[in-house]
């Protein structure tokens, strides 16, 4: 695409702005949501916050004000305001999904992000509690929103959230455990579990930009899609080249668990081969937006050039 | 309020009528929208499809749906299919609610209406993924409703159903096992956690006919404030009076955890004196709505005189 070249020359600097330009703004906006102004419950909402306010890549907050602004969704105030909303529900949706996937009966993890889970910190039952609660703000916070699409917004993050969503993936996960031998099984289930969210990252905010109908929406799915699966495959590699502290996660998890990789199917070079064909499939499909999209372009790049 | 003296010659006929109307209309739709094809993963929406449609009062469609017509919502085809998508809905909210307040963290039940609770009949991650998947399918079901207010019916239930409603609620009993001494302790909790949901049943019925300014939405809230608090003072009065087998759960189980409930604060006979007060309350408020409302009367009277 138009202005590749001069992206390739500095990625970092203008990866690491948009990074900490969508984070900084995601941040406010969470922080202003979970005051603990008006609580019923303390520990309830305590446990929200923990969960939220907890450090976080914000990446599917950065990718979506990246897709906003490429089709011109930033440049009134109702729009800004849609973006902010529906950034902040997609990062709720995020974090009550890794509540709950951290919990016992689920992926038992003691660790997320270098601190305690939240079912470790708090207990099991406020850590069920305060997912369920998040869920539900996510909804809250884009029906508060004005705007001529909030409907179909809301549709987009509930259909990627559900059982033909996110949900579908990490059910998919469970039931799969050492038993995916096959590399598209196992991409199939990460297009639901983690590609869902991501996709209806990008396509969110190109919503708040243009109508359903309009054919740019097209080009942002098959970027989405592409880097949505190239995240995971770089995660999968991380789990096998990075250290704890880095990742601030157990690495090593995934193999201890004998759970099916990119890596323990492709071997590390095929899968870091696989991440590079799927760079390339999302650069080609941003090159019918133009300049607008270079930061989208910046981020795919990003998204498999990180260590943690 | 006019037309009681009928009502009370034959409320049981009425009310049975209501309630299965109520039934019939949300379990066909709740039968379509779980429908498994399509299904990405099977044991998922078994699950689902397990909480939801293993029968259950239906109570809060029967409220929504009487509300609803109450002030005219049922009179069009856009009023008729958005008053079906709140009834279900509100329907899977509650749906999810139980799944997630029967697993071993939380209540820790082996029944509910008679038959085995989803963690017992499949395990506890898929008990709390149909549970999370079941309410994020909530706000899907209302914002693929073309409404003039479909932002406001998902504001309502996600209103009610978080951290400031239902959610809140739970955390409340969950913090104060054995704990509450006053009556108006128990019921502050009582009012989020069953009284929210009862309260957006009415609401989200009424908003389907009227805007949010209208001043009919304050009769049918005090309405509902009364008939939720009355409604949990009866499943308190049967936990103490009915039998297994009558209510599909066990008896005698708040006693056995030692729970607070309004018998043990306020004796059996108070705590009947405080339901059939609060059934005058309910009454008193429908007076402004004339006859629209007398389906309403009945359910209020039916809340307080079943036996399951």
């Amino acid at each position: 695409m138009s202005g590749a070249s001069t992206t390739q020359a500095m990625p970092s600097a203008q990866a690491s702005e948009l990074i900490r330009g969508g984070q900084a703004r995601s941040e406010a906006v969470l922080e202003a949501l979970l005051s603990p102004a008006g609580a019923v419950s303390d520990r309830l909402e305590e446990a929200m916050r923990y969960s939220v306010l907890g450090g976080g890549k914000r990446l599917r907050p950065v990718l979506l004000y990246a897709a906003g602004r490429a089709l011109g969704g930033d440049e009134d105030e109702a729009g800004r305001a849609a973006l902010d909303a529906t950034a902040a529900a997609l990062e709720l949706v995020h974090a009550y999904s890794l509540v709950h996937d951290d919990l016992p009966a689920m992926d038992d993890d003691d660790l997320r992000r270098g601190q305690p889970t939240v079912h470790r910190a708090f207990d099991e039952a406020t850590a069920i509690l305060a997912g369920d609660a998040l869920l539900s703000l996510a909804f809250e916070v884009i029906a508060d929103t004005a705007h001529a699409r909030t409907p179909a917004l809301i549709r987009t993050l509930a259909e990627a959230s559900g059982r033909r969503g996110m949900v579908a993936g990490q059910a998919l996960d469970l039931e799969a455990v050492g038993q995916f031998r096959e590399v598209e099984a196992l991409s199939r289930m990460h297009a639901y579990k983690t590609g869902a969210l991501i996709r209806s990252a990008v396509r969110l905010g190109g919503l708040v930009a243009v109508e359903e109908s309009d054919s740019r929406l097209e080009a942002l799915e098959r970027y989405a899609s592409a880097i949505g699966l190239a995240f995971q495959i770089q995660d999968d590699i991380l789990d096998v080249t990075g250290d704890t502290a880095t990742l601030g996660k157990t690495a090593g998890a995934d193999a201890a668990r004998d759970k099916p990789t990119y890596p323990s199917l492709l071997g590390l070079e095929g899968a870091r081969t696989r991440a590079g064909q799927l760079l390339d499939e999302a650069l080609d499909a941003l090159a019918p937006l133009g300049e607008a999209a270079e930061p989208l372009a910046v981020l795919a790049r990003y998204m498999i050039e990180r260590d943690h």
